[in-house]
């Protein structure tokens, strides 16, 4: 990863990346621009991460919605996430459409993205992967259900879409704005829907936890398959106990919860 | 890995191959021999992937069919696929004999390539592979089914050759074309064949690709081993589905499908 | 690690800890000092090898009680374990109250340890983790058991902690000391309790043994998951076997026991 | 292990073990000192190899007849496995004892060797270790067998050794000729015993292929494991299937087999 990754390249990689990010960013004034390169630099983190922490592999992606332009989200061009670098960072519309292209491929399901931006107003990132253990949950009767702290957000209930019955027979692929509102429809105020055969979406109001959730969605898999294994009635996390967890987690505090996590996991993604 | 992969060595291992490979390869034209090349690179760094996946361990091989000539496929001698550089691909006719062996090992199970040569004219790669978790589902009555998009193609059925029917009790190897040949018609027209008590073969049009399947293969039998332990009805991907899958994966983008996975396991097999 | 782990920074680091534990540090006499830094060194290690054995991800802490004083201990401020170095060593009373806090971080569950060392006298470290495979069996019937002889210990019974029954429905961390005495009155003289869908606490005479108790009740864990799954009456570690394995592990002897497998996890910890 | 493993210090290494292994060493001619010093290296290898390969953690032990005088066998000082050097090779009698000790810790479980050797002429290499996911057969009613070619060694069965039966209430470990003979006993011609709650004994005719028995036990009993977990009949190998796969397994041939295997193996534990 160094050599993509030393700083010397990283700050080329975001004034290339700035440059790139659409005419406006011309205009931007200085403080703007450092919550802008300190986006750009979370969100090639968050692909490394996610990808060193097995949630995503070749595919998957993650997005954030612009600091400054509420209808507009910034997320790599088309390539697998633990390769992605500033440069690969581009902004798009709640269409889907690339501001500035210059003919970089792009994602085909990007519409997971615009349309969970275009529906909730709070959710500030998006994560779409193909979780490995997740899957499993997605294709059988067994719902994805909270047995651990960290993943106490999966008490709200975790719905699984199915584009069969959204589209038909089809790829199976979330391809177009019409598959990308039905599977925004089922996901509805949850953090987290189950793709069926497939993978996950998973959202959240700052990139941080959303990548924080999309890690320890994968954990609480791998804990409630071994709970189902062990067999006999499981006890799950409450939903109120979820709430008093939720609430001590709201904010940024230097050394507690994501804050903590996130250290341990970009020294890692980047080791 | 920098050892054997070095582009020195790498450069000098072509050449070292090319003069190996039969006769004829002096008379190749400048497009010839390029194409040869990448082939040759190609086909070491399949070995280095599926290795580094967890596909094959110190058993396993793969195989491309010739580009000039339809009757020839190169393959490496008999060495763990980790270790393969290029200086260890030879060609072989589809009677699995060695054009020009020089006296080197020769993996004893090269019949199953040259008889799918023999077959299957459409067929480009081939590989065999002790893959872990696909080799329970030889040894059971569960189906190798689709569970995951990524791995739809398994949706055409995966049967299981069983060594003892076509041959008696032997020593559950494929040492010769009569036994290839059987397990051959086994394998039919799909893309995917188990051997029982002894790992898979994996076959398709170009050897990226083929690679792709072989990697999903495995991963596909992770997870649906996970959703036969959650237990219940499980929804496989539709042959349909598969279908429209498959056809949006047919030609090399780049940036997409198998070119994106492609890169990244180069990368980590090379790192 | 070796950035942090360095015998430069290490030098520095304890002589920092040194300074900061306490004012009656500069009283120490230069055995309790030598005696003071081997201790932090071991806690610096400790935390780094319950990483690096998957015992602890970015959550969990590992604590000693103060070789010099019996109402305080020794512990980490507020960072995922296996980036703790000796400046973040931190001296506690049994209050769970920071004595030099210096306005760093601290653990929030840190009445787990201080309980502890209140209520039992034997018990010089405590280890409280997420411990992947050992959650399973907080939220199910099934007990935790010892099936293999290096997690004999668990042949005392592993009672599993319920906060709804100690607290009702809270966040279902041990945030204060009435939390910490419920769970020590649960724990009893044993050296391992489950706390229900949030991990384990694991207690021991000292640092390096406590240690080994954390790593093999999670290996002991997997074994038992794996017997399970294989069915049937299952053979547990008989309490007078673990009685007589017990009596052979008490003394430190070189290259035995604790000793081997410390040598072993310190060098994989620091590689 | 760069640092233990440098061919600088290896030859030291060896230097130093033949000096130390009895006073005929200096007696030996030329060709048995290369001998010595090949199965020394290779005796390092082993325990390096079964600790890259997941087969013994901290605990367990491989040993080697001496190659000269078949009523002695070679074997580290009391050591993790991952950690041995040529330094550490040491010479017992057939009662367990060191020949010169020089006061080193040794296994308190060399009966289980000494007792092998002395009851089998045609055994030249012995592991004991903890290979994980063998003693959960260890402890329920399945047998171990094979359902993999490359164990079909196991087809001959593998007793499961009872200590309770042979020595009532103990520590479960060997700790005396009594009980090596015992499970030497129990394990009667065959390859590979398991020790209830504790791990399993693996023989051979040479060190090389002992090793790929331990390696392929343990991923054996993965996909038994989860053969187990899939259901229904089971279809393993058979011993007449296993009769003619070991036949040609007998030699020693480059490229093929435990050759190819060790090579990589070999290459693995000393990247």
């Amino acid at each position: 990863m160094n050599r993509y990754f030393a700083r010397g390249r990283r700050v080329a990689g975001w004034l290339a990346a700035l440059a790139i990010i659409s005419m406006s960013v011309a205009a931007l004034d200085a403080q703007a621009q450092t919550e802008m390169k300190g986006l750009i630099d979370d969100l090639v983190a968050a692909n490394r991460i996610l990808y060193r922490q097995g949630v995503v592999d070749g595919f998957g992606h993650v997005s954030a919605r612009h600091p400054g332009k509420p209808d507009r989200f910034l997320m790599s061009a088309a390539k697998a996430p633990g390769r992605v670098t500033a440069e690969d960072i581009m902004e798009f519309d709640l269409d889907g459409n690339p501001i500035d292209g210059k003919e970089r491929p792009i994602y085909s399901e990007r519409f997971i993205h615009s349309e969970v931006y275009k529906a909730r107003a709070n959710v500030n990132a998006v994560i779409h992967s193909h979780s490995p253990t997740v899957i499993p949950f997605s294709v059988t009767q067994v719902p994805l259900r909270a047995v651990h702290n960290t993943a106490s957000f999966l008490a709200a209930g975790v719905p699984v879409f199915e584009m069969r019955k959204a589209a038909g027979m089809t790829n199976n692929l979330v391809t177009s704005s019409a598959r990308g509102k039905a599977l925004t429809e089922t996901l509805g105020d949850r953090p987290v829907a189950l793709l069926r055969g497939h993978g996950n979406v998973v959202v959240g109001p700052d990139l941080r936890r959303t990548v924080s959730r999309a890690i320890y969605t994968e954990v609480n898999a791998r804990m409630l398959l071994q709970a189902v294994t062990l067999g006999g009635p499981i006890t799950f996390i409450d939903p109120e106990e979820n709430k008093q967890i939720e609430s001590g987690r709201g904010t940024r505090i230097t050394g507690h919860g994501v804050d903590r996590t996130w250290q341990m996991w970009l020294e890692e993604a980047t080791r």
